[in-house]
Protein backbone atom coordinates (compact mmCIF):
# COMPACT_ATOMS: atom_id res chain seq x y z
CA UNK A 1 0.00 0.00 0.00
CA UNK A 2 1.02 3.44 -0.88
CA UNK A 3 -0.10 5.89 1.74
CA UNK A 4 -2.75 3.72 4.44
CA UNK A 5 -5.48 5.24 6.28
CA UNK A 6 -7.43 3.49 9.49
CA UNK A 7 -10.61 4.36 10.86
CA UNK A 8 -12.33 2.40 13.43
CA UNK A 9 -11.53 -1.19 11.64
CA UNK A 10 -11.53 0.13 8.30
CA UNK A 11 -8.41 0.21 6.20
CA UNK A 12 -7.50 1.68 2.46
CA UNK A 13 -5.47 3.90 0.46
CA UNK A 14 -5.35 6.80 2.61
CA UNK A 15 -6.78 9.25 -0.73
CA UNK A 16 -9.54 7.32 -0.92
CA UNK A 17 -10.76 7.10 2.65
CA UNK A 18 -13.93 8.36 3.73
CA UNK A 19 -14.98 9.36 7.37
CA UNK A 20 -18.33 9.62 8.62
CA UNK A 21 -19.72 13.72 8.59
CA UNK A 22 -21.04 13.59 12.04
CA UNK A 23 -17.35 12.83 13.75
CA UNK A 24 -16.73 15.61 16.54
CA UNK A 25 -13.56 16.62 14.46
CA UNK A 26 -15.59 18.12 11.55
CA UNK A 27 -17.43 20.37 13.95
CA UNK A 28 -15.04 20.91 16.80
CA UNK A 29 -11.49 19.69 15.85
CA UNK A 30 -12.49 17.61 18.80
CA UNK A 31 -9.67 14.93 19.08
CA UNK A 32 -5.94 14.62 19.79
CA UNK A 33 -3.07 13.26 17.76
CA UNK A 34 0.21 11.76 18.06
CA UNK A 35 3.12 11.71 14.72
CA UNK A 36 6.22 9.12 15.43
CA UNK A 37 8.85 7.97 12.71
CA UNK A 38 9.27 4.43 12.07
CA UNK A 39 12.85 3.01 10.11
CA UNK A 40 12.75 -0.52 9.02
CA UNK A 41 9.06 -0.71 10.61
CA UNK A 42 10.65 -0.07 13.96
CA UNK A 43 8.74 3.19 15.34
CA UNK A 44 11.47 5.09 17.17
CA UNK A 45 10.52 5.95 20.39
CA UNK A 46 6.89 4.47 20.77
CA UNK A 47 6.28 3.84 24.25
CA UNK A 48 7.28 7.61 24.83
CA UNK A 49 4.72 8.25 21.65
CA UNK A 50 2.09 6.31 23.03
CA UNK A 51 2.57 7.68 26.64
CA UNK A 52 1.82 11.18 25.47
CA UNK A 53 -0.66 9.81 23.57
CA UNK A 54 -2.74 8.72 26.30
CA UNK A 55 -2.30 11.57 28.26
CA UNK A 56 -3.49 14.49 25.86
CA UNK A 57 -6.71 11.91 25.48
CA UNK A 58 -6.50 11.93 29.17
CA UNK A 59 -6.16 15.81 29.53
CA UNK A 60 -9.42 16.02 27.43
CA UNK A 61 -11.52 13.42 29.18
CA UNK A 62 -11.36 11.56 26.01
CA UNK A 63 -11.62 7.87 26.09
CA UNK A 64 -9.41 5.97 24.98
CA UNK A 65 -11.26 2.90 22.49
CA UNK A 66 -8.05 0.95 22.82
CA UNK A 67 -5.46 0.10 25.79
CA UNK A 68 -1.80 0.94 24.99
CA UNK A 69 -0.63 -2.57 24.13
CA UNK A 70 -3.76 -3.01 21.64
CA UNK A 71 -2.84 0.05 20.12
CA UNK A 72 1.19 -1.24 19.64
CA UNK A 73 -0.02 -4.17 18.35
CA UNK A 74 -2.77 -2.26 15.45
CA UNK A 75 0.00 0.09 14.77
CA UNK A 76 2.92 -2.87 13.80
CA UNK A 77 -0.04 -4.89 11.73
CA UNK A 78 -0.62 -1.70 9.71
CA UNK A 79 2.98 -0.84 9.28
CA UNK A 80 3.46 -5.11 7.94
CA UNK A 81 1.30 -3.83 5.41
CA UNK A 82 3.14 -1.09 3.98
CA UNK A 83 5.56 -1.41 0.99
CA UNK A 84 8.53 0.18 3.04
CA UNK A 85 8.57 0.59 6.64
CA UNK A 86 10.71 3.52 6.35
CA UNK A 87 7.23 5.81 7.26
CA UNK A 88 5.76 8.56 9.03
CA UNK A 89 3.00 6.71 11.98
CA UNK A 90 0.19 9.25 12.66
CA UNK A 91 -2.44 8.18 15.12
CA UNK A 92 -5.53 10.19 16.56
CA UNK A 93 -8.61 9.83 18.48
CA UNK A 94 -11.79 12.12 18.27
CA UNK A 95 -14.34 12.56 20.70
CA UNK A 96 -17.48 9.91 19.12
CA UNK A 97 -19.69 11.22 16.41
CA UNK A 98 -24.35 12.39 16.88
CA UNK A 99 -25.97 15.29 15.93
CA UNK A 100 -23.48 18.59 16.79
CA UNK A 101 -23.47 19.60 20.48
CA UNK A 102 -20.52 21.10 21.94
CA UNK A 103 -20.87 18.82 25.34
CA UNK A 104 -19.38 15.30 25.65
CA UNK A 105 -21.71 12.47 23.11
CA UNK A 106 -22.31 9.08 24.96
CA UNK A 107 -21.00 7.05 22.19
CA UNK A 108 -17.32 5.70 21.62
CA UNK A 109 -14.50 7.29 20.83
CA UNK A 110 -12.61 7.14 17.00
CA UNK A 111 -9.81 5.84 16.49
CA UNK A 112 -7.46 7.04 13.02
CA UNK A 113 -4.50 5.74 11.84
CA UNK A 114 -2.68 7.05 8.78
CA UNK A 115 1.07 5.62 7.38
CA UNK A 116 3.10 7.55 4.52
CA UNK A 117 6.53 7.02 3.46
CA UNK A 118 9.23 9.09 5.01
CA UNK A 119 12.77 8.86 5.56
CA UNK A 120 14.08 11.01 8.73
CA UNK A 121 16.99 13.12 6.78
CA UNK A 122 19.75 14.10 9.52
CA UNK A 123 21.80 16.36 6.63
CA UNK A 124 19.38 19.06 7.03
CA UNK A 125 21.22 22.07 5.65
CA UNK A 126 20.75 25.74 8.54
CA UNK A 127 17.05 27.21 8.06
CA UNK A 128 15.85 30.45 8.05
CA UNK A 129 13.32 31.26 10.79
CA UNK A 130 10.99 34.32 11.03
CA UNK A 131 9.03 35.03 14.39
CA UNK A 132 5.43 36.38 15.25
CA UNK A 133 3.24 36.70 18.60
CA UNK A 134 2.15 33.36 19.96
CA UNK A 135 -1.98 33.62 19.73
CA UNK A 136 -2.62 30.22 20.68
CA UNK A 137 -4.74 28.63 23.39
CA UNK A 138 -3.60 28.18 26.97
CA UNK A 139 -3.32 24.26 26.36
CA UNK A 140 -0.33 23.84 23.91
CA UNK A 141 0.99 20.99 26.29
CA UNK A 142 -2.15 18.94 24.72
CA UNK A 143 -1.34 17.89 21.34
CA UNK A 144 -5.43 18.65 19.81
CA UNK A 145 -6.54 19.14 16.32
CA UNK A 146 -7.53 22.57 16.93
CA UNK A 147 -4.16 23.92 14.61
CA UNK A 148 -5.85 26.86 13.09
CA UNK A 149 -2.82 29.61 14.79
CA UNK A 150 0.29 26.97 13.61
CA UNK A 151 -1.12 26.30 10.21
CA UNK A 152 -1.61 30.67 9.73
CA UNK A 153 2.06 30.73 11.72
CA UNK A 154 3.42 27.90 9.23
CA UNK A 155 2.35 29.68 5.77
CA UNK A 156 3.83 33.00 7.22
CA UNK A 157 6.94 31.58 7.55
CA UNK A 158 6.52 29.72 3.99
CA UNK A 159 5.74 32.81 2.51
CA UNK A 160 9.12 33.91 4.00
CA UNK A 161 10.71 30.99 2.37
CA UNK A 162 11.65 30.16 6.22
CA UNK A 163 11.54 26.66 7.44
CA UNK A 164 9.64 27.61 10.86
CA UNK A 165 8.06 30.73 12.79
CA UNK A 166 9.36 31.00 16.30
CA UNK A 167 6.37 32.44 18.29
CA UNK A 168 6.46 34.46 21.49
CA UNK A 169 3.95 35.71 24.03
CA UNK A 170 3.28 39.27 25.28
CA UNK A 171 6.84 40.31 27.15
CA UNK A 172 8.71 38.11 24.68
CA UNK A 173 8.74 35.15 26.00
CA UNK A 174 9.97 32.73 23.04
CA UNK A 175 7.62 29.13 23.53
CA UNK A 176 7.87 26.69 20.11
CA UNK A 177 7.44 26.68 16.79
CA UNK A 178 3.92 26.07 14.69
CA UNK A 179 5.42 22.24 14.74
CA UNK A 180 8.60 21.97 16.49
CA UNK A 181 10.05 23.21 20.15
CA UNK A 182 13.01 25.84 19.97
CA UNK A 183 16.00 25.69 21.74
CA UNK A 184 19.50 27.73 22.57
CA UNK A 185 22.69 27.61 23.25
CA UNK A 186 24.24 30.62 25.30
CA UNK A 187 27.45 30.40 27.16
CA UNK A 188 27.35 26.88 26.77
CA UNK A 189 24.08 26.10 28.26
CA UNK A 190 21.58 24.54 26.35
CA UNK A 191 18.22 26.54 27.18
CA UNK A 192 14.67 25.41 26.39
CA UNK A 193 11.51 26.55 27.66
CA UNK A 194 9.54 24.39 30.83
CA UNK A 195 7.11 22.09 30.70
CA UNK A 196 4.13 23.91 31.23
CA UNK A 197 0.81 24.87 29.74
CA UNK A 198 2.53 26.66 27.11
CA UNK A 199 4.50 24.21 24.81
CA UNK A 200 4.33 20.74 23.61
CA UNK A 201 6.54 18.26 25.88
CA UNK A 202 8.39 17.34 22.37
CA UNK A 203 10.05 13.69 22.22
CA UNK A 204 12.66 15.13 20.35
CA UNK A 205 13.08 17.87 23.08
CA UNK A 206 13.75 15.35 25.90
CA UNK A 207 15.69 13.32 23.62
CA UNK A 208 18.22 16.54 23.06
CA UNK A 209 17.98 17.54 26.96
CA UNK A 210 19.50 13.36 27.55
CA UNK A 211 22.20 13.92 24.94
CA UNK A 212 22.82 17.13 26.51
CA UNK A 213 23.40 15.38 29.70
CA UNK A 214 25.76 12.67 28.03
CA UNK A 215 27.67 15.28 26.76
CA UNK A 216 28.32 17.60 29.52
CA UNK A 217 26.28 20.26 28.24
CA UNK A 218 24.39 22.15 31.63
CA UNK A 219 20.63 23.26 30.78
CA UNK A 220 18.53 24.86 31.52
CA UNK A 221 14.41 24.34 31.75
CA UNK A 222 13.21 28.02 32.20
CA UNK A 223 12.15 30.90 29.70
CA UNK A 224 13.99 32.53 27.52
CA UNK A 225 13.43 35.60 25.41
CA UNK A 226 13.38 36.72 21.77
CA UNK A 227 16.41 39.13 22.86
CA UNK A 228 17.96 35.68 23.93
CA UNK A 229 16.68 33.97 21.07
CA UNK A 230 18.66 36.69 18.55
CA UNK A 231 21.75 37.04 20.22
CA UNK A 232 22.13 32.83 20.89
CA UNK A 233 25.30 31.49 20.10
CA UNK A 234 22.92 28.63 18.05
CA UNK A 235 19.47 28.25 17.47
CA UNK A 236 18.17 24.73 17.46
CA UNK A 237 14.50 23.58 16.57
CA UNK A 238 13.43 20.05 16.96
CA UNK A 239 10.30 17.87 16.26
CA UNK A 240 10.07 13.59 15.49
CA UNK A 241 10.30 14.31 11.80
CA UNK A 242 13.50 16.86 12.35
CA UNK A 243 15.27 15.71 15.30
CA UNK A 244 18.11 19.05 15.19
CA UNK A 245 18.12 21.99 12.99
CA UNK A 246 20.24 24.22 13.13
CA UNK A 247 19.06 27.81 12.37
CA UNK A 248 21.40 30.71 10.95
CA UNK A 249 18.83 33.10 10.08
CA UNK A 250 16.09 35.15 12.07
CA UNK A 251 13.77 37.37 10.49
CA UNK A 252 16.28 37.52 7.80
CA UNK A 253 19.08 39.16 9.88
CA UNK A 254 22.40 36.10 10.39
CA UNK A 255 21.43 34.49 13.43
CA UNK A 256 23.20 31.52 15.93
CA UNK A 257 26.37 29.55 13.86
CA UNK A 258 28.85 30.04 16.85
CA UNK A 259 29.35 26.78 18.46
CA UNK A 260 29.47 24.30 15.84
CA UNK A 261 31.13 21.15 17.58
CA UNK A 262 28.63 21.63 20.37
CA UNK A 263 25.69 21.83 17.44
CA UNK A 264 27.41 18.75 15.77
CA UNK A 265 27.96 17.08 19.16
CA UNK A 266 24.24 17.16 20.01
CA UNK A 267 23.31 16.25 16.31
CA UNK A 268 25.45 13.43 16.34
CA UNK A 269 24.32 11.73 19.65
CA UNK A 270 20.54 12.10 18.82
CA UNK A 271 20.77 10.56 15.19
CA UNK A 272 22.81 7.73 16.82
CA UNK A 273 20.05 7.27 19.29
CA UNK A 274 17.74 7.51 15.96
CA UNK A 275 19.82 4.86 14.14
CA UNK A 276 20.93 2.40 16.41
CA UNK A 277 17.33 2.10 17.95
CA UNK A 278 15.85 1.41 14.55
CA UNK A 279 17.84 -1.09 13.01
CA UNK A 280 21.52 -0.23 12.89
CA UNK A 281 23.58 2.95 11.63
CA UNK A 282 23.98 1.77 7.90
CA UNK A 283 22.55 4.51 5.91
CA UNK A 284 23.56 7.36 8.29
CA UNK A 285 26.62 8.22 6.23
CA UNK B 1 -35.35 14.65 4.12
CA UNK B 2 -35.45 14.50 8.24
CA UNK B 3 -31.72 15.56 8.53
CA UNK B 4 -29.62 16.72 5.76
CA UNK B 5 -26.20 16.94 5.17
CA UNK B 6 -24.39 18.52 1.83
CA UNK B 7 -20.60 18.34 0.94
CA UNK B 8 -18.97 20.00 -2.31
CA UNK B 9 -22.28 19.10 -4.31
CA UNK B 10 -23.22 15.39 -2.49
CA UNK B 11 -26.53 15.37 -0.52
CA UNK B 12 -28.26 12.61 1.36
CA UNK B 13 -29.36 12.15 5.21
CA UNK B 14 -26.75 13.44 7.78
CA UNK B 15 -25.87 10.22 9.44
CA UNK B 16 -25.10 8.71 6.38
CA UNK B 17 -22.91 11.52 4.43
CA UNK B 18 -19.15 10.60 4.47
CA UNK B 19 -16.68 12.98 3.58
CA UNK B 20 -12.71 12.39 2.75
CA UNK B 21 -10.40 11.80 5.48
CA UNK B 22 -8.07 14.52 4.08
CA UNK B 23 -10.01 16.96 4.39
CA UNK B 24 -7.93 19.74 6.31
CA UNK B 25 -10.71 19.86 8.86
CA UNK B 26 -9.75 16.17 10.21
CA UNK B 27 -6.45 17.14 10.93
CA UNK B 28 -6.21 20.84 11.75
CA UNK B 29 -9.78 22.02 12.19
CA UNK B 30 -9.07 24.24 9.73
CA UNK B 31 -12.25 25.79 8.61
CA UNK B 32 -14.90 28.27 9.95
CA UNK B 33 -18.76 28.11 10.28
CA UNK B 34 -22.00 29.64 10.69
CA UNK B 35 -25.04 28.74 12.17
CA UNK B 36 -28.84 30.61 11.58
CA UNK B 37 -32.49 29.53 12.12
CA UNK B 38 -34.77 29.01 9.70
CA UNK B 39 -38.67 29.17 10.20
CA UNK B 40 -41.45 28.93 7.57
CA UNK B 41 -38.41 28.17 5.04
CA UNK B 42 -37.21 31.79 6.03
CA UNK B 43 -33.20 31.87 7.43
CA UNK B 44 -33.39 34.81 10.08
CA UNK B 45 -30.87 37.54 9.44
CA UNK B 46 -29.63 35.40 6.60
CA UNK B 47 -27.80 38.25 4.63
CA UNK B 48 -25.93 38.88 8.10
CA UNK B 49 -24.94 34.79 8.73
CA UNK B 50 -23.87 35.09 4.88
CA UNK B 51 -21.79 38.27 5.71
CA UNK B 52 -19.90 37.12 8.84
CA UNK B 53 -19.15 33.59 7.37
CA UNK B 54 -17.44 35.08 4.44
CA UNK B 55 -15.43 37.80 6.89
CA UNK B 56 -14.31 34.29 8.98
CA UNK B 57 -13.01 32.63 6.26
CA UNK B 58 -11.54 35.93 4.28
CA UNK B 59 -9.68 36.41 8.09
CA UNK B 60 -7.97 33.42 7.73
CA UNK B 61 -7.22 33.68 4.10
CA UNK B 62 -10.03 30.73 3.32
CA UNK B 63 -11.04 31.49 -0.60
CA UNK B 64 -14.85 30.67 -0.61
CA UNK B 65 -15.37 28.23 -3.27
CA UNK B 66 -19.32 30.06 -3.52
CA UNK B 67 -20.01 34.09 -3.75
CA UNK B 68 -22.57 34.92 -1.51
CA UNK B 69 -25.82 34.85 -4.04
CA UNK B 70 -24.43 31.51 -4.82
CA UNK B 71 -24.33 30.50 -1.27
CA UNK B 72 -27.89 31.70 -0.73
CA UNK B 73 -29.48 30.29 -3.89
CA UNK B 74 -27.77 26.64 -2.38
CA UNK B 75 -29.56 27.61 0.97
CA UNK B 76 -32.88 28.00 -0.67
CA UNK B 77 -32.67 24.92 -2.93
CA UNK B 78 -31.45 22.41 0.14
CA UNK B 79 -34.13 23.89 2.64
CA UNK B 80 -36.95 23.04 -0.18
CA UNK B 81 -35.34 19.57 0.01
CA UNK B 82 -36.40 18.91 3.38
CA UNK B 83 -40.36 18.02 5.14
CA UNK B 84 -40.07 20.81 7.48
CA UNK B 85 -38.97 24.85 7.07
CA UNK B 86 -38.41 25.11 10.84
CA UNK B 87 -34.79 24.57 10.47
CA UNK B 88 -30.95 25.07 12.37
CA UNK B 89 -29.38 25.91 9.34
CA UNK B 90 -25.53 25.36 9.39
CA UNK B 91 -22.30 25.67 7.22
CA UNK B 92 -19.11 25.67 7.15
CA UNK B 93 -15.78 25.71 4.85
CA UNK B 94 -12.67 24.24 5.04
CA UNK B 95 -9.48 24.90 3.60
CA UNK B 96 -9.29 22.03 1.45
CA UNK B 97 -7.19 18.72 1.41
CA UNK B 98 -4.72 16.86 0.74
CA UNK B 99 -1.37 15.21 2.37
CA UNK B 100 -1.01 16.92 5.74
CA UNK B 101 1.06 19.56 5.87
CA UNK B 102 0.56 22.81 7.67
CA UNK B 103 0.90 25.44 5.13
CA UNK B 104 -1.77 25.76 2.99
CA UNK B 105 -2.93 23.33 0.05
CA UNK B 106 -3.75 23.98 -3.83
CA UNK B 107 -6.70 23.14 -4.24
CA UNK B 108 -10.48 24.42 -3.57
CA UNK B 109 -11.73 24.94 -0.27
CA UNK B 110 -14.60 22.43 0.53
CA UNK B 111 -17.94 23.37 1.29
CA UNK B 112 -20.30 22.18 4.13
CA UNK B 113 -24.11 22.11 4.99
CA UNK B 114 -26.08 20.17 7.40
CA UNK B 115 -29.85 21.25 8.21
CA UNK B 116 -31.66 20.36 10.70
CA UNK B 117 -35.20 20.29 12.15
CA UNK B 118 -35.52 22.88 15.02
CA UNK B 119 -38.27 25.20 16.86
CA UNK B 120 -36.90 28.54 18.08
CA UNK B 121 -38.81 28.86 21.41
CA UNK B 122 -39.15 32.40 22.97
CA UNK B 123 -40.62 30.86 26.55
CA UNK B 124 -37.33 29.61 27.58
CA UNK B 125 -37.23 29.61 31.78
CA UNK B 126 -34.58 31.61 33.37
CA UNK B 127 -31.46 29.58 33.91
CA UNK B 128 -28.35 29.05 35.71
CA UNK B 129 -24.85 29.57 34.65
CA UNK B 130 -21.49 28.75 36.05
CA UNK B 131 -18.22 30.82 35.33
CA UNK B 132 -14.86 29.70 34.34
CA UNK B 133 -11.28 31.06 33.06
CA UNK B 134 -11.31 31.86 29.02
CA UNK B 135 -8.22 29.74 27.80
CA UNK B 136 -9.12 30.02 24.38
CA UNK B 137 -7.03 31.26 21.72
CA UNK B 138 -6.77 34.96 20.75
CA UNK B 139 -8.82 34.76 17.57
CA UNK B 140 -12.56 34.77 19.39
CA UNK B 141 -13.99 37.04 16.44
CA UNK B 142 -13.32 34.62 14.10
CA UNK B 143 -16.26 31.75 14.00
CA UNK B 144 -13.64 28.66 13.57
CA UNK B 145 -14.07 25.28 14.25
CA UNK B 146 -11.46 24.92 16.55
CA UNK B 147 -13.49 24.38 19.48
CA UNK B 148 -11.99 22.32 22.12
CA UNK B 149 -12.14 24.86 25.11
CA UNK B 150 -15.58 25.85 24.44
CA UNK B 151 -16.40 21.68 24.62
CA UNK B 152 -14.78 21.46 27.55
CA UNK B 153 -16.54 24.67 29.45
CA UNK B 154 -20.16 23.89 28.20
CA UNK B 155 -19.33 19.92 29.37
CA UNK B 156 -18.73 21.28 32.48
CA UNK B 157 -21.18 23.59 32.76
CA UNK B 158 -23.66 20.59 31.72
CA UNK B 159 -22.72 18.46 34.66
CA UNK B 160 -23.07 21.21 36.94
CA UNK B 161 -26.79 21.17 35.70
CA UNK B 162 -26.06 24.81 34.50
CA UNK B 163 -27.29 26.16 30.57
CA UNK B 164 -23.88 28.08 30.57
CA UNK B 165 -20.59 28.62 31.37
CA UNK B 166 -19.41 32.30 31.23
CA UNK B 167 -15.71 33.03 30.17
CA UNK B 168 -13.63 35.57 31.61
CA UNK B 169 -9.81 36.29 31.00
CA UNK B 170 -7.09 36.39 33.73
CA UNK B 171 -8.05 40.12 35.80
CA UNK B 172 -11.85 38.71 35.90
CA UNK B 173 -12.86 40.29 32.76
CA UNK B 174 -15.77 38.86 31.09
CA UNK B 175 -16.11 37.88 27.57
CA UNK B 176 -18.37 35.33 26.36
CA UNK B 177 -19.77 31.84 26.86
CA UNK B 178 -19.13 28.45 25.43
CA UNK B 179 -21.52 29.52 22.69
CA UNK B 180 -23.21 32.41 23.47
CA UNK B 181 -22.74 35.76 24.20
CA UNK B 182 -23.80 37.49 27.72
CA UNK B 183 -24.54 41.07 28.68
CA UNK B 184 -25.87 42.67 31.91
CA UNK B 185 -28.36 45.25 32.96
CA UNK B 186 -26.91 47.75 35.58
CA UNK B 187 -28.69 50.91 36.37
CA UNK B 188 -30.73 50.67 33.69
CA UNK B 189 -27.10 50.37 31.15
CA UNK B 190 -26.91 47.34 29.03
CA UNK B 191 -23.61 46.17 28.89
CA UNK B 192 -21.61 44.32 26.63
CA UNK B 193 -18.46 42.87 26.04
CA UNK B 194 -16.44 45.31 23.34
CA UNK B 195 -15.96 43.70 19.61
CA UNK B 196 -12.28 43.11 20.25
CA UNK B 197 -10.41 39.70 19.25
CA UNK B 198 -11.90 38.07 22.57
CA UNK B 199 -15.69 37.58 21.54
CA UNK B 200 -17.36 36.56 18.59
CA UNK B 201 -19.73 39.53 17.21
CA UNK B 202 -22.93 37.88 17.68
CA UNK B 203 -25.52 38.54 15.68
CA UNK B 204 -28.04 38.17 18.27
CA UNK B 205 -25.80 40.83 20.39
CA UNK B 206 -26.38 43.34 17.45
CA UNK B 207 -30.22 42.88 17.27
CA UNK B 208 -30.34 43.10 21.78
CA UNK B 209 -28.30 46.19 20.79
CA UNK B 210 -30.62 47.55 18.07
CA UNK B 211 -33.67 47.16 20.26
CA UNK B 212 -32.18 48.94 23.21
CA UNK B 213 -32.26 51.68 20.96
CA UNK B 214 -36.03 51.37 19.92
CA UNK B 215 -36.86 50.87 23.71
CA UNK B 216 -34.25 53.60 24.74
CA UNK B 217 -32.15 51.79 26.96
CA UNK B 218 -28.40 53.14 27.13
CA UNK B 219 -25.97 50.85 25.61
CA UNK B 220 -22.30 50.14 26.85
CA UNK B 221 -19.97 48.34 24.50
CA UNK B 222 -17.20 48.20 26.96
CA UNK B 223 -15.18 45.44 28.95
CA UNK B 224 -17.13 44.31 31.90
CA UNK B 225 -16.19 42.36 35.39
CA UNK B 226 -16.96 39.40 37.07
CA UNK B 227 -17.82 40.89 39.47
CA UNK B 228 -20.18 43.61 37.83
CA UNK B 229 -21.87 40.48 36.25
CA UNK B 230 -22.27 39.07 40.33
CA UNK B 231 -24.12 42.11 40.95
CA UNK B 232 -25.75 42.58 37.85
CA UNK B 233 -29.46 43.54 37.91
CA UNK B 234 -30.05 41.06 34.99
CA UNK B 235 -27.83 38.79 33.28
CA UNK B 236 -28.57 37.77 29.68
CA UNK B 237 -27.07 35.26 27.04
CA UNK B 238 -27.51 35.46 23.16
CA UNK B 239 -26.74 32.97 20.72
CA UNK B 240 -28.73 33.02 17.51
CA UNK B 241 -30.68 29.47 18.20
CA UNK B 242 -31.28 31.16 22.00
CA UNK B 243 -31.51 35.20 21.39
CA UNK B 244 -32.53 36.36 24.69
CA UNK B 245 -32.05 33.97 27.63
CA UNK B 246 -32.44 35.37 31.33
CA UNK B 247 -30.34 33.86 33.93
CA UNK B 248 -31.33 33.65 38.13
CA UNK B 249 -28.05 31.63 39.58
CA UNK B 250 -24.91 32.08 38.57
CA UNK B 251 -22.08 29.62 40.60
CA UNK B 252 -24.77 28.44 42.45
CA UNK B 253 -26.04 31.92 44.03
CA UNK B 254 -29.16 33.58 42.82
CA UNK B 255 -27.94 36.45 40.20
CA UNK B 256 -29.71 39.04 38.38
CA UNK B 257 -33.98 39.06 37.84
CA UNK B 258 -34.21 42.92 39.24
CA UNK B 259 -35.53 44.09 36.46
CA UNK B 260 -38.53 42.27 34.60
CA UNK B 261 -40.03 44.79 32.99
CA UNK B 262 -36.60 45.89 30.92
CA UNK B 263 -35.90 42.50 30.12
CA UNK B 264 -39.14 41.51 29.28
CA UNK B 265 -38.96 44.36 26.68
CA UNK B 266 -35.91 43.40 25.36
CA UNK B 267 -37.09 39.81 24.47
CA UNK B 268 -40.51 40.49 23.22
CA UNK B 269 -38.22 43.19 20.98
CA UNK B 270 -35.72 40.66 19.34
CA UNK B 271 -38.52 37.82 19.11
CA UNK B 272 -41.06 39.79 17.72
CA UNK B 273 -38.46 40.54 14.81
CA UNK B 274 -37.85 37.13 14.45
CA UNK B 275 -41.70 36.16 14.00
CA UNK B 276 -42.63 39.23 11.60
CA UNK B 277 -38.85 38.50 9.48
CA UNK B 278 -40.23 34.94 9.37
CA UNK B 279 -43.50 34.26 8.25
CA UNK B 280 -45.21 36.55 10.94
CA UNK B 281 -46.63 36.33 14.59
CA UNK B 282 -48.91 33.24 15.04
CA UNK B 283 -47.17 31.02 16.94
CA UNK B 284 -45.57 33.67 19.24
CA UNK B 285 -48.66 33.26 21.89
Amino acid sequence: MRQLGYYNGRVGELSEMMIPMNDRVCWFGDGVYEAAMARNGVIFAEDEHVDRFFNSASMLEIDMPVTKPELKALLADLIARMDTGNLMVYCQVTRGGGPRMHCFPEGPSNLWVTLTPKELNPATAPVALITAEDTRFLHCNIKTLNLIPSVMANERAKRAGAYECVLYRPGGRVTECSHSNVHILRDGVFRTAPLDNLILPGIARAHLIRACGKLGIPVREEPFTLEELRSADEIITSSSTNICVRANQLDGQPAGMKRQELFDALHEEVYREYFEATGGMDVMS
